[in-house]
């Protein structure tokens, strides 16, 4: 087929903000084909860094592998990793909560992009607020954790409940879990916006890379 | 002032209508004037009926309590009534939480339409999630009465916590309490709608009054 | 295919809250795939439950069939039913309306809940307004059952019409069945809401299950 | 105090429009000042003209009355009306239904704006479908008329069975009237566009002016 | 596979509302399978009717009209007719405007829906007023029509400026024709509701069908 | 009365944004009060700016004419000037387009800011599409000016007429006049980013002050 | 006036929360009156609590005032604070960013709120993006801070572009300043949410309160 | 298959509409079928003008190859070209910025239209706020164009930022690149309008081809 010549996308990896502020480039793979994919994963191998990607589709993840020695794909979250040296240590523990079993996706999101940069991660799933008594059972564990990401579609009520009997920093994580006038996750996210409980901040929906992008600021201090 | 007539508004009262759903006419007093409350509650009398409404201004209850006696207004929920007959006795006990202290209005304007009705009411009020052991302190009180009412505002989270816990009808009302992306109580509305908890139906934001009446729907039975 | 270890999702039935509110957990399927419904089934069977679901595909239901006996599959509505033991008689009767034929599956996904736990069911279709005599005519019916479940998509005005003519209790179920400014169901949900009728309580769109267990809610008084 | 000259604003009779659509123009004053309305009345005065205008502040109309002999204010709908020649005679009759007695001030707009351009109006006040024998028993009254304006607010529901009863020309009308999840009128506006009954056209919300004309359009045929 | 009994669904044709509004049953398709609709088309036939229906798939025309001697399908509107008598004669011409070309299957929905009741219909086609010379050029033409339907998406303007123009009724129909910020037709929707020309009445975005219903209304007077 | 301090306010003037974009800083007033204000026109002044502002209320106008000499106040607009220096000239016309009278102010936003910088200006107003003839009439002083700012509320269809029959640079500018499901202005504003004109660039509802600087912008080249 | 008796609101103070989450209850005055302040004010002094409060009006505040020793009311932020104990000492410094000057009512909220838990904040007013240079020249007096809170109205790009200059915690705080399609603040909301640099969570519209808490809940790990 | 005719569809050349705003009609393909693309493009050829056509999908662009000579498909902007004759060259360069990976095919629909009508264009990709050294490095060579359009989807900071460093005529674009509450592109469109850069002029929502438009009324001046 007789095709224009697309102009040719060069890729630069924004070093300048990396060093600034210590995040490598991750890859959101959504609208990309295998081929920009794949140029991205071999420039940043080039220069010697960890690859981690999200919103993966297991068709592309397999050529992946196949191009790639040492990619690791997530199926569940739909990320990838790729590491060349391992992450700095970092102290503190991440609790991530996940309401129900279809919010663990995202709440995998954040557990496998806080995982690449060395986060000892605790995770509590399945401890949604209609059935109080599965949190309460879990909060010794959850309390003596240092930062907390909070999962939640639905109703989207646990980062409220949580944050009445924590002190710890929350990040909320509303996702698109639910149907009828959920409107695709603004319910939970708007539930999240308008808690009573003091200092509760929220990530975009089904933004588990956000979230743990956000506990990793708190971390690293 | 050279005015043209006006229509002569002639108020009919729907008889039909109350004696099939069993509601006398309640007035609703936003958008009318002194004039029109006065004989819609004249009419009402004349045929002995005993007269509820809702969202009365203060300014107008101080000249109604003028023109009839037994009028009653109640200030918080800027409800009133007049009776001129004992309502019949109900059975069964309604229990009506509220979240927080902003809640209250909409919680007494439930209330005091139930007690016109003669039902007898528990009120739970201040039970707000975010401060979880308040609600489960007063759970044996509540899991004795026969149908619950809860008002919440901000995240509207209480009634999927209540409806973990018992197992009695559970009619949940959000209220416009909050700011930001609260939306006028959009917020806490399809947090309601879409509650984990199985079997929480919803009536509209600030609707004590209709909360009030699917509560009496069921107390009739 | 090179695949990072998935974390072991355990699913844990929440007895506790069986307890309370007397509904054992319905799966939920959308969003979940082959394996985890059946695990989820097994592990409900070993317990002695009955099993239902909804939103279940019929792909899925097909494989379902074949691994457990007793599985009874409900195409119309997707929904499921595995029966170890006989559900526990309740007293009363649920009328179930249904303004037009696109609002069948939706009323059907309340019937078989309803039928799961035992409940006496009469079903009224195709009596939406714009033909008020079919209503009308069916009225007798109607107001001699215990509860109604009002099913209605386009405009959403027959819980309305049925609120002014019955004393019981009426939860309206809106459906996502319309287009243009339908906004997927916020039309009809929003009607409801603000029913000139008395008393009228309201569930999700297209969630008859919500609204059978409301009944039930009602029911089991 | 020292101002700036404003532009001289200079109204300019449309009059080929009028010519071409039989519209003489109607002045909405919201937004116009004492000045500004003045202005175009004495246009329009001095070129022979019938002058109506709509959304009148009361304040306004006591100075007008002053100014112009014939002012006539209506103070229901806040229309005003100055009439120097006969209108023509129309042949048919125009129904006005409210479901409400809230509605009235937005169908008595439209029934002054009919009777400005010299239509025959019947006006049906107060026939909402919560009472649907209020609408069954002025059917014969309604069904003789030649077109149907039907003004609701609320679920806006009364168009769609007044659609399925009659065959004549049907305008809805929605209001703003209503509360919470109403979203300014809104849901009887989305009620009506998704009527399941034949043929409904919709105006704008409150627009008992755009009503009457759409009527209008119709009786000049 | 083992399935339960799904209800049988029995459509009864709605005799009463036909008699009382003139309109046959329509069969709106979307949603409903080839048995369903099958079904109803038999039923209509058995007793004399002709029979309409929209939103019909062309995989699913092709089987309807194998079954029903006389089935006609119109692609382009993907509508259907099965004339058994001829329609009765309409007095009176139908205009229907389109704005653009991407309007026409809306457009053509009208006229089939038209043509099926025997109405005579003039098709102004590609008439949009980013060009508004093409208008003004057709105007002879159509303003010697009775009714006018205006279907148009995008900015939804051309309704607007023949209202302008013309003085005989005029039905908008916006259509879902646009992107970006289009909403899904909400945009050409609320253009319409707030034209500045007088006496626009507006159908559901879409919604060619009810557009050619609303002018039978009026042809039929 | 024992207030804390308030932090010193210290607005610090933009010098480096002013060298690299051409534009002074404006001051929007609203939500500023008297003292705010009145200091950074000081400010402005002790450094030889002209000053101009938008959205001052007649109130606070009265006594910033008492404070500075050669205050002058555009009580249609809401807008101030305070000229210490003449503008530069600038080549070129800008044709500022009104489609009705409540849409003026908003004209007169942009007309007073382009005076301020020293722009030609020729009004257009009145000109609104649903009298097509008007606009059409004013077409051959309209197409030799340079630039093109088009004003409308209501459903925001002169932009596209306009944008059909001249070849020059055309900024549209929604107001929010207009009501029911006008949303504030988002009606024209939507209308005209669909636009089916083509090359129409959209400011901000009621943003009279940004269409002039994106007039500017292109004027200046 | 004769009026029924209000229940007796009895304020609860929630001891267990504080415990736990170690905030003492705030007091959000919007819909609350003077009685109400006053006597939630008395009852946590009784306990020896200090005191905060947001959204007070001037004219409350200066009641309070005379009531309260020791009470001060920051007008520009609408807070008030009552201190019986000095604050515990915080280690780390908070940086509070304000784009634009009309941000900084919520700025201050923030600013007010973490003075009263003690503490150390260093304030950077205008700094917003259009003018790039005034955020790069203070930047290494902000990257030494350990938290920082981004106060943005309008299009809320402040934090993004903070985000890619520093690794430390960021709470971005939308405010609702801007008009037109800014839809009360939704707009910087979203953009926050959307926002391409990483790990930047958020609070709602103009909550300069919950941003502080939400640091608060960083330093005091 | 017997289907109905469809009506003949004509496409007539807007002649008029091209003289006056100088451009040739382009081919929307989004919703039209390969032969009624097939059959404009061979018209537009017949007089001679150059062809120009918008989201084509590669499917049908590998027919329109084998059917048109010079057919030129540009598969990353999904538009095609066919040139018959050279365009008239045009002075000045055009700017186009984009802020990510993700955003290039809008703003290649951009540089393709550009192109098609003579223009010289500048690329500058992957310059997004996140990392604003990134945009600061190539401002020299940004600054010495004569229009800038600036393509960019998430939070939509670029134009803001680039609006305050340089005086040109700047065009934003937002694309519908992002997810959760992005609404589709809603967020950087409502961004780009609450711009508190002076001067910002926006077009739709993925309006590459708009952008371009407007870029060329300003080049041709």
């Amino acid at each position: 087929m007789n095709e224009k010549d697309n102009p040719t996308q060069q890729f630069v990896l924004d070093v300048e903000r990396s060093e600034r502020n210590r995040f490598v480039e991750a890859i959101f793979c959504e609208g990309k084909n295998l081929e920009q994919i794949s140029q991205i994963i071999q420039m940043m191998m080039e220069k010697g860094e960890n690859v981690f990607g999200t919103r993966l589709e297991k068709e592309k993840a397999i050529e992946l592998v196949k191009q790639f020695q040492g990619f690791e794909y997530h199926s569940l979250s739909r990320t990838f990793s790729l590491m060349q040296k391992p992450p700095p240590l970092l102290k503190g523990t991440l609790a991530i909560l996940a309401a129900g079993t279809s919010d663990t996706p995202v709440a995998e999101e954040a557990h496998q992009l806080a995982k690449f940069y060395g986060v000892d991660v605790k995770c509590f799933y399945d401890v949604g607020v209609a059935g109080i008594h599965r949190l309460l059972k879990r909060l010794p564990e959850i309390e003596v954790c240092d930062v907390a990401i909070v999962v939640a579609g639905m109703e989207g009520a646990l980062p409220t409940v949580l944050g009445g009997l924590v002190s710890m920093p929350i990040i909320a994580c509303p996702t698109s879990v639910g149907y009828g006038l959920h409107l695709g996750g603004l319910t939970p996210l708007a539930a999240m916006l308008n808690s009573c409980a003091e200092g509760i901040s929220v990530v975009n929906i089904d933004n588990g890379f956000g979230a743990a992008c956000a506990a990793l600021r708190i971390l690293r201090k």
